[in-house]
């Protein structure tokens, strides 16, 4: 933190949480840009058990040259969360957390205070921006420019990794000429839970939807592809397939329950200027049966029990095939009616999602501008490089608004 | 300017120099916003005949309520572009120049001259970037970054309108953490027109392909659609029909002669790091029969005489359908072997551009971590509303990069 009467040296310093998967990337990444980013310092690598950061204020003399020898050798454990804020604020100009773990603990310790204390925060960390509204309100009013003072928060990797969706939404939300007018009161069967803020900026976004996840994507545009020849295999071996691959998490429940899908939707509808509890204020399909959900168990105790539900899937999909259709696991937020849901729909096969392929993501964006045909984009939305690059995109958006 | 010693007044003033479809959406758009932008001031607002600007270097007293009218009834012609520089450099604080226009003297006398005095530039005008390489270079030189002291340049809405098609690629080239290795001789068959550029900054992208005309996208997408039933109108009728509905320019050979795709490649092409000579380093395909080129005529004659190729083409669609495929006009860039190309292309229906609709845009992008399946951006390409869109989104890039 630049104290009152200092003067900012006008550097940036990094500090990066978290070196799994994508912080190892992202230090490769940053480690890239170093030599065409002279402003940018090292001021900290923490990992869970870990860290080196330098000791004085002068400018860090962290390399990233053999990173991770200097982690394994260091002397220092790792840097307690609640000192991190404290940690960041000593540094001589502008500071900014890289928050690359899934941590609550991170989240509720820094995340304010650093924001608070004109730290600004890039992160692909979903948790802070899928809690509660209070979480999220509280979020965005500590940061700039709600708070003038405050540091900037960039979150575009929460949402299709690398894809520019976030920065895409900002863009049209900036630049709306529409205000919506939406009736004050809501229609009775509506949960209270989701509401129109109608005090945000002008925003004319009047439906998102799309596959937000890899891991869906992987799975129904296998078992549901557009053209059905050769027939494909039962749902329970793709989902082991795609364990195999590497596609689903190490226990494909924490895909198949929806959560992650139903964060993201959290994610885009408070963006847009709806206001949502939580990812249970919406209606949120599983695919784990119901069965099997409350027996538990190991995953691989529950990948034998799904092939019993397979007949299930099957006759799914031949419902849709029966209308020239295919499945594909879709979150979508409707403006005008707060309609937010994520599940399995039939699509039709001339629908952008029926022709995603491999592990891709896909957003459609309408507004009253694209109101025939939707902004949409596509690509992969998963993965520790493309994670690692949205978050470097969003740490060069911080360094272009910092005044050198 | 603000002059050495002199202190900006953090305020950012707008010069807005033509009042056409896409001038008149961006004021429409801009006056929207004023209130949640208190830094902006208009100081100068110039259609090809009339101007408002304010003679004095207070706050700009021109509001926007009734621009039309106050134009019209001004007493001050135009502002001559050689003046325009002095003009704004006369603001105490950032000045930008919006060109809403389409006009090489304007480009001539303003560009490169406001660059160096430290004023920005946002515009739709391709005429400057899709010039010899020469004046691009000159315009890089002279902006933001390159010129630490110069104004930042952006020209999003010069390929796809409001479509994030250009800082996408941004992004991408910043996070590049692959610096491809080209050989340094160059291929025999290839001109010498297009050449890499190796000093430019760490890039990874490999091809970019797509559909960059919304009048091409309509016509192809109508004339040979994936389900061939009903059978599709012939070709003269169609391009009848588009311009009938305001999809191509009042003469369609200003579309069909495929200029426009040309120029749009050649800005992604240097974005990306080639140097590209000019349009004419490339094939361009017309689909201006040859023997009508050289007959010239009105575009109502033109018309009459396309009628004796509806079979040459009907022929070309069959061809395709063969092979189980579309037609569609395509524009890409390989980077390995530097082959640029613009011209109709069969596709199979599984590629993105088959499945395109109406008049949209689509921009596929391959990098090395997108490399499995491309980054795709799709959507209405354009349009004065969108178009005004990728301006105003740009102005305020500039702004949140001025410091208050």
């Amino acid at each position: 933190m630049v104290l009152p009467g200092e003067k900012s040296n006008g550097k940036i310093y990094i500090g990066v949480v978290g070196v799994g998967g994508v912080g190892t990337h992202f230090l490769s990444q940053l480690s890239t840009l170093l030599p065409t980013q002279p402003r940018l310092r090292i001021a900290l690598i923490t990992s869970s058990t870990k860290a080196i950061y330098s000791t004085s204020t002068s400018p860090s003399t962290i390399s990233l040259d053999n990173w991770r020898h200097d982690l394994s050798t260091s002397n220092s454990t790792y840097l307690y969360p609640h000192l991190i804020p404290h940690w960041l604020a000593n540094c001589p100009g502008h500071a900014v957390l890289v928050d690359n773990t899934s941590s609550p603990k991170l989240v509720e310790e820094t995340y304010t205070q650093c924001l608070k204390n004109g730290i600004s925060i890039v992160t692909p960390n979903k948790v802070a921006f899928s809690a509660s509204q209070q979480e999220w309100d509280d979020l965005q009013a500590s940061s700039y420019p709600r708070n003038p003072d405050g540091g900037f928060l960039y979150h575009e990797a929460t949402v299709g990794a690398g894809l520019p969706i976030l920065s895409t939404i900002k863009d049209l939300l900036d630049t709306g000429d529409k205000v919506p007018s939406y009736p004050s009161t809501f229609p009775p069967h509506k949960p209270p839970e989701i509401v129109i803020i109608n005090s945000i900026t002008p925003n004319q976004i009047t439906h998102i939807s799309g596959v937000f996840s890899g891991t869906m994507s992987y799975l129904f545009n296998t078992f549901s592809p557009t053209s059905p020849f050769p027939q494909p295999q039962p749902w329970s071996t793709i989902v082991r397939q795609a364990r195999s691959l590497g596609y689903t998490e190490p226990d494909p429940r924490d895909d198949l329950n929806g959560k992650d899908v139903a964060r993201k939707l959290v994610i885009l509808a408070r963006l847009i200027g709806l206001s949502v509890a939580s990812t249970d204020a919406f209606p949120v399909q599983s695919l784990i049966p119901a069965a099997l959900e409350k027996q538990g168990g190991s995953a691989d105790e529950f990948l034998n029990k799904l092939e019993n539900y397979d007949g299930e899937m099957a006759t799914l999909r031949h419902a849709a095939e029966s209308e020239g259709k295919v499945l594909r696991f879709v979150g979508s937020i409707d403006v005008a009616t707060q309609n937010v849901k994520v599940g399995v729909e039939k699509v039709g096969k001339g629908e952008p999602v029926a022709g995603l392929r491999g592990s891709d993501n896909l957003v459609a964006i309408r507004t009253e501008r694209y109101k025939e045909s939707p902004l949409v984009v596509q690509g992969a939305g998963a993965g520790g490089a493309v994670t690692a690059m949205g978050v470097l995109a969003d740490l060069l958006r911080v360094v272009r608004q910092v005044p050198s």
